[in-house]
C-alpha cells in the first residue's frame, strides 16, 4: 500500500503574479526535493486537493501536469499521481517560471508541445518555431501602430468599426502588389485577411473539404497542420518530401488509390527540411492536380525568408487550382496575428462568408499597421536585415552541429535545419527539457508520429555551444 | 430584342484609393443617369466586361452588385443584367462611397445583409446592430492602446510573442472579477479569449457538437447564429421567445422529440426583442437541461447594457451545464475583436486546443488594451454614460415610432426595439434601401426565414423623424 502524500497546507497567494497552479506545483516540488514526500507516495486526488486549497480542479490538474513535465511525478492509470523514484527525481528540475509542459512519450500530444512553445525562452530554445524576439524590429512595429492610432479622418473609421468582411482594403491592395513581386497576379478582391496563416488554413479546410476526405500532406511536415486536419476528420495521405519537393511517384499512387480532394504543402523553405520545390516538380504537381482534380493549398509562411523568384505553385497556376496562404508571424511579429489567403473568385465568396460566420471580421487596426509596414518598404528592409543575421547564424549553428557529429539530412537553408543527431530525439527532448532546453523532436514532424533520430533546429536559436556539448554527452550516455 | 449596353471604355485607375469595382459601378451609373444607357438595355456579360477592362470577373460581379443595390439594374434569371425602368431609376441613388449591398428578396442571404452592415452609415441605419461610433470613447481606446505600446519590460513581451494560448492572463484575471460582479464564480483558468463573441460561439459549436445534432434556438433570434449553426450541419429547433424567456412547454416537447445536444440563447437583452429571462424561467431551463442532458450556451453580448443583477443562467448553474460567452464589440469597439468564453474545466482544455489548431493565439496587444479599460474602471464609467444616452434615445425613438403608428411587440429595453410596422418589412427594407436607409426586417430574425410586419430598430440610430415619416408614407402607398 502506498502512503498518500500530505497536502501542503498554508494558503496560496491569490493575488500573486504567479499563477495558482504554479504556486501549488512548486510547493509539491519542494516537498519532494526535501524528501518530505518519498518516492512512491500517492498525491491527493484532484478533487481532494482542489477542495483543500479552494481552487478549481483545473488548477490542480495544471499543477500536476507541471510536476509530470518536470519528472517529479508519474501518472498510473486509474490510480492517480505518484512521486517518481529517487533516481528520476534527482535528475528532475523544479518547474521554472516559464515552465514548459513536455509531452510524455508515447503518445505526445502535439498541442501540448505547441502550447509550451508559446512560453519558450528563445535563449534556450533550439526548437523554436519563430525568429527570436530580439531579431524583430520593435520600434518599427510601435511606429506603425502609432500611425494607425494617430488622430485624423481615417483613425476614427479604423478604431470604431468592424472593418470590411474581406479585410482592410489598404492591406489587401498592398498584398496584391506583394504577390505580384512573387509572380502571382491577384487583385485585392481575391484576397481575404485572417488571424494568422493558421486561421486561413482552417477556413480553407472547412470550406473546401468534408469530414472523411483524403488530403495529401508532406511527410515530414508540421504537427499542428496534421492535428488540425485530423481534428476536422480528414484522412492524411503522407507523401515523402525530398530535396526537390514531394515524391511524385508516391503521390501518383496515392491519388489513384485514395482520390484526395486536396494537397496542403509548404512549397518554399519547407518546415522542417528547409527544402523548396524545383520548377519541374512544381509543374508536375500541377499536372497531377489537374488529372486527379484536386485543389492545392500553398502555405508560404516563410515567404519573406526566401527569394521572390523561388517558384510558387500559385504563380505557375495563376490561382486556378491553388489557394495561396501566408502571414507575418515569421517576419514582423506573431503578436499581431495577421495572415491572409489568395484564391480564385469562385472560392473567395465562400471563404469570406465562412470568415463572417466564424468571427465576423478581423481587426482592421492591426491590418492597417501591417499595410503601413508594407507600403513604406520598411518590411522589405527589415527582411533584408533578418536575412543577413540568419545567414551568419546558420553558418555558426551548422559548424556547432557538425562539430557535435550531427548530420544535416537536407542542405541547410532558411530558418530551420533538419538534423540527424544519432540518438532518439524524443528521449533527447525529455532529457534536454529537464535542463530547460526546448527542442523539436522528429516525431513532431512525422505524419505517423514515428520516433526518429531526427530533430528540427532553428538556426537563429541554436548558436549556443553549451547546447551542443550537452547533446554530445547525452548521446554518449545513451550509447 | 434588347440592345446590349456599350462598355465604358477609358481605363480604370488601378492605383486609385477607390476600389476598381466601385469605379466601374460609378461609370455605368453615370451612363444610366445621362440616359446613354436606356431602360431595358442589357449590360455586357461579366466575362466580356472583365476582359474589356482587364479586371477579374469578381470585380465586375461586385460592380453589378452595387448597381443592383442602388436600384439601377435588375437581374433576369439566365439572361443577364438589364437597366431598370426609368421610374425605378429616377428613384435610385448613385452607389455611394459606402455602398451597401442589399439582399434581393426573396430569398435574402443573411451574410449579404450582414456584409452590408459593416459599411452602414449610422446616421441612416435604424437597423444597425451596434452602438453608433460617436457614442464610443475614442480617446479612452487610444489611451489604452498607447499604454500597451509604451516602452517598458512588458511591452516587448506583448509586442513580439504569440501570447498565451488561453489568452492574455491580465485580461482573463480582470474578466474573472467582472464575472464575479455578475454572480458567476469563475477563475481565470476557466476563461478563454476569442476574436469577438462570434468566434467563441464557433469554437463551442465545433467542440461540443457533431453535424446532424439538434440545437434549440430562440425564435426570433439572430440570423448569423442561425446561419452559423446551419452551415456547421446542425438541425435548428426554434423555441418561441416570450416576455420571460423561451416557451417552456414547446421546449419540453422539442426535447422529447429531438433530444437536442445544446440550447444557444441570448438570455439578457435578447436580440431582437430586448427581453430578459425571468429568474423562474432560468431555473426551469436548467432543470430541463439537466433532465434532457444538454448543454446551454449563454450569449451575453449585451452584458454591459444590462444591470449586473439580471439573472444569468451561468450564475444559477455555476458553469456546470452552461458555457458563458461575451465580448466588447457592443460597448468598447467592434474594431478590437475581443471576446471570451467561460466554461467548466472539462471543456476549457478542449476549447483551448481547438483555438490553437484554428488560429494559434489571439492578439495579446488588443487583449491587454481591454484589460486596461476594465482594470481602471474606465469601461464601467463609459458604460454608465452610454446607458444615459441610450435611455434618452429610447424615449425619443419610442415616441417617433408610436407617432408613426408602429407598435412595440416587446417592452422597449436595452439597445433594440422589436416593432410591428404594419407592412411587410422585407418590402419596406428594399424601398428604404433605395433611399439609403439600412433597416433590419423581421425575416432576418426568423429561424424559418418567414417574412413579417416586424422589424428590429436600434434605439440609438432610430431618432431621425424623417425615417419614420418615410415609413408612414411607404405604408400608405402599400395599403
Amino acid at each position: 500500500m502506498t502512503n498518500t502524500a500530505a497536502i501542503p497546507s498554508s494558503p496560496l497567494a491569490r493575488k500573486a503574479s504567479q499563477p495558482l497552479a504554479q504556486q501549488l506545483a512548486q510547493r509539491f516540488a519542494e516537498r519532494i526535493r526535501q524528501r518530505l514526500l518519498l518516492p512512491g507516495a500517492r498525491l491527493p486526488s484532484v478533487r481532494e486537493c482542489a477542495r483543500h486549497h479552494g481552487v478549481s480542479p483545473y488548477t490542480v490538474v495544471a499543477a500536476y501536469d507541471q510536476l509530470l513535465a518536470a519528472g517529479l511525478l508519474e501518472a498510473r492509470k486509474q490510480r492517480g499521481f505518484f512521486v517518481r523514484d529517487s533516481q528520476a527525481a534527482a535528475r528532475a528540475r523544479p518547474p521554472a517560471a516559464a515552465a514548459v509542459v513536455v509531452p510524455q512519450p508515447p503518445p505526445v500530444d502535439a498541442t501540448a508541445l505547441i502550447r509550451g512553445m508559446f512560453q519558450a525562452d528563445a535563449k534556450r530554445a533550439p526548437g523554436l518555431g519563430t525568429l527570436p524576439a530580439e531579431w524583430l524590429d520593435l520600434p518599427m512595429l510601435q511606429a506603425a501602430m502609432r500611425q494607425v492610432l494617430k488622430a485624423g479622418s481615417g483613425a476614427e473609421q479604423l478604431a470604431l468599426h468592424y472593418g470590411e468582411p474581406a479585410g482592410d482594403a489598404r492591406l489587401r491592395q498592398a498584398l496584391g502588389l506583394r504577390l505580384a513581386d512573387l509572380g502571382i497576379a491577384c487583385p485585392a478582391e481575391q484576397i481575404v485577411t485572417t488571424v494568422g496563416a493558421t486561421h486561413a488554413l482552417d477556413l480553407i479546410t472547412r470550406t473546401l473539404l468534408q469530414p472523411g476526405d483524403a488530403v495529401l500532406v508532406d511527410d515530414p511536415g508540421w504537427a499542428i497542420e496534421f492535428a488540425r486536419l485530423t481534428h476536422a476528420g480528414m484522412r492524411l495521405l503522407p507523401v515523402p518530401r525530398g530535396a526537390n519537393g514531394p515524391d511524385l511517384a508516391v503521390m501518383e499512387q496515392l491519388i489513384e488509390q485514395h482520390r484526395p480532394r486536396m494537397y496542403v504543402t509548404v512549397s518554399v523553405l519547407h518546415n522542417p527540411t528547409g527544402n523548396s520545390l524545383s520548377l519541374a516538380n512544381a509543374h508536375q504537381i500541377l499536372s497531377l492536380a489537374e488529372r486527379g482534380d484536386f485543389q492545392i493549398v500553398e502555405d508560404d509562411t516563410y515567404a519573406f525568408l526566401a527569394p521572390n523568384h523561388a517558384p510558387r505553385l500559385s504563380a505557375l497556376d495563376g490561382l486556378r487550382r491553388t489557394i495561396y496562404v501566408s502571414g507575418f508571424s515569421k517576419i514582423l511579429t506573431p503578436a499581431w496575428r495577421v495572415g491572409y489567403l489568395a484564391a480564385s473568385p469562385a472560392w473567395i465568396e465562400k471563404l469570406t462568408n465562412l470568415k463572417l460566420l466564424s468571427s465576423l471580421t478581423t481587426s482592421p487596426l492591426l491590418e492597417r499597421a501591417v499595410a503601413h509596414c508594407l507600403e513604406q518598404g520598411q518590411l522589405r528592409r527589415h527582411a533584408e536585415r533578418v536575412l543577413t543575421l540568419l545567414d551568419a547564424a546558420r553558418q555558426r549553428s551548422m559548424k556547432l552541429a557538425e562539430a557535435a557529429s550531427c548530420r544535416f539530412v537536407a542542405p541547410p537553408q532558411g530558418l530551420f535545419g533538419w538534423v540527424d543527431v544519432g540518438m532518439d530525439t524524443e528521449r533527447l527532448a525529455q532529457a534536454m527539457m529537464d535542463e530547460g532546453w526546448l527542442t523539436a523532436p522528429g516525431m513532431l514532424f512525422s505524419a505517423s508520429r514515428q520516433s526518429s533520430t531526427l530533430m528540427r533546429i532553428n538556426f537563429a536559436t541554436a548558436q549556443d555551444a553549451l547546447f551542443w556539448r550537452r547533446l554530445q554527452s547525452l548521446r554518449a550516455a545513451a550509447a
